[in-house]
């Protein structure tokens, strides 16, 4: 895998770069559509790359406990699997076990937990979550880290960060297969001082590309923000950085302007199929009475499949009886938003406006549609 | 509308048909996807378009109710609210009045019922029937019909099939609009003699069109055959005649035979969403753990887009875990076979080689998969 850095914008820390991978070039600053069990929910691989979708990610906890990772290796592997031809990035399964197991319990040599779906124990370890991720063959995959929920005291979230550190190490140590990327995760909560250590740390083990992890857990914005802000200058600016998990519009926008490569989040995908939909001046919920008889499109200057052929009252309707196309006609448009957020980002780092996009961004956002 | 017999098959009823409606031609035999709330569920129109769909059918019933047609009407009608650029044909909702609603009452004016969705008491008559239809603005419309049950009594079988034609009347005087084409319903029941009675008197009406209805709610298989195989001859051989509900690859297949011209059935997209996907060789249940590891599609032969890029195992694995893509594949397969099926036969009529068709399709199910 290599990177390369392009551009750079004058007045912030935004930049053009290009990540290539053995599926393909992708562009960053990039959002990664999230296909949590091999799936982007509702759509054809073909629809994502209409979407202009360089990217996706999978979640490596739910595919290794169903179907099972030696299942998807045995059909060729999850690109083959699930059709998807670009570009692929596997999660550790860390946050999944943290967040969605039950019992989960960590030890130095990695975490238990029972299975949400069986309530059958598991064992996950740094070497399981390289072999899982091997097994299932995306071109990026993630160090396992231990996600620190917030809040949580000082003591817990140092102990965290350090074990994070050394998984980091025997992660890197556990990499076979020599056509995949390993990045690695800072953790540290919201301590600047924890999350520069763990950076500096994790830098020292040269890894191809660093990610910042443990955000977007109930944390103010503001923590958010000043976590990536005091990471970043101590990761190498010739290695992509990816923020994990993250986030609204504005968090895409803000955090690219601090410098950030790479994003992914359920928001686009999961606001869909609860009728949350994205537009320049802000979200529109779809079942609202008002659309009832609206013939106008989610977002008028919008051009995407939805916006070009389907009115609000359509949508509504759709998604008042439930019905699958709902989900998917929704999805559509926020995808193609987060991902035309992003063009549209890099466009104005490479014109150089990229804090005039910024001003207009926000500016837009005060006319509220709702 | 006009209607044109293009070709006879020697040996046999089976007709190849074109039918010009002011949204295009069809060819016939045709079968008709169902579009229940204004979306063949989990499909677009254009892969509705790929999947050589020329006409879909609507259900006025769950329209009227909601989102109502006034509001379908301030849309543009159908085609436009739904974005479906092809011929449509809505039905008069007296199959859902008798089937879905609760506490119907038929009088000679129509029939009382209350709302499925939120018990209002709502009253349906031929020409409320016709006015809902025009409103929604399909190419082809239908008479509002009582639907007989089975099993029926003589008394009532003959009293209904009487005020069927009655209202068969009143509709035909209700419409307003030129560029729909109204067809008459015949009903019956399981009796030749009133079916042939019926259509008798509905010939006399001249309508460009009959529907055979009232099937496929119980009956034996042999008892529906009998019921078409009464009514076509009795029916003006320059008129398409579509046989209502049904049905199974089997029934569509014998029914051309007897020179039916037109088609709808749930099978398709119903069982699609339950996991029955249909092959040559009859069907499969695809979340049957014999798939967990299978790498093969659906339907080796098929060429349709679930079967040229995904295997069994990976639409097991989306089935098991409800992932939208699943009901999305299998309903592109499944009509996809439905369509080809139809293809197939308008070949073999066009050839003169229906009756090997037959012979062919007979043979190959008894090769079964499960």
């Amino acid at each position: 895998m290599q990177f390369q850095v392009l551009q750079r914008a004058a007045g912030s820390e935004a930049r053009l770069g290009e990540l290539c991978t053995p599926h393909g070039a992708i562009r960053t600053p990039v959002f990664m559509p999230v296909g949590t069990r091999g799936t982007v929910k509702s759509l054809t691989p073909e629809e994502l790359y209409a979407l202009g979708a360089e990217i996706i990610l999978a979640n490596t906890y739910h595919l290794w406990l169903r179907p099972g990772a030696e299942v998807v290796k045995a059909q060729g592997g999850l690109h083959r699997f699930m059709h998807w031809e670009r570009p692929l990035l596997t999660d550790s399964g860390g946050y999944q076990v943290f967040s969605l197991a039950q019992s989960s319990q960590v030890r130095e040599e990695g975490v238990t937990f029972q299975s949400h779906l069986d309530g059958s124990r598991r064992f996950l370890t740094p070497e399981k979550a390289i072999e899982v991720q091997e097994a299932l063959g995306a071109d990026i995959i993630m160090c396992l880290d231990e996600c620190i929920p917030y809040p949580a005291s000082d003591e817990y979230t140092s102990e965290a960060t350090e074990r994070t550190i050394r998984w980091a190490r025997r992660c890197q140590g556990a990499k076979m297969r020599t056509d995949q990327a390993l990045f690695a995760v800072v953790q540290g909560g919201t301590s600047s001082e924890l999350r520069c250590l763990c950076a500096e740390q994790l830098v020292e083990f040269d890894f191809p590309g660093y990610a910042i992890g443990g955000l977007s857990v109930g944390e103010p914005r503001e923590a958010m923000l000043a976590a990536v802000g005091a990471v970043l200058p101590r990761l190498p600016a010739e290695r992509p950085c990816y923020v994990m998990g993250v986030g609204a519009p504005e968090d895409l926008v803000d955090l690219v302007g601090l410098g950030a490569d790479m994003f992914d989040c359920v928001l686009p995908t999961r606001s869909a199929r609860t009728g949350q939909l994205f537009t320049r001046h802000g979200r529109i919920v779809i079942k609202n009475s008002r659309y009832q008889e609206e013939d106008a499109p989610i977002d008028e200057g919008c051009t995407c499949y939805t916006c070009r052929h389907y009115s609000r009252a359509y949508l509504r309707h759709l998604f008042l009886n439930k019905e699958l196309l709902a989900y998917r006609l929704n999805t559509i448009h926020n995808l193609w938003y987060f991902l035309e957020l992003m063009r549209e980002m890099r466009r104005a780092v490479a014109a150089g406006t990229f804090g005039e996009f910024r001003r207009e961004f926000y500016r837009q956002r005060q006319h509220h549609s709702e």
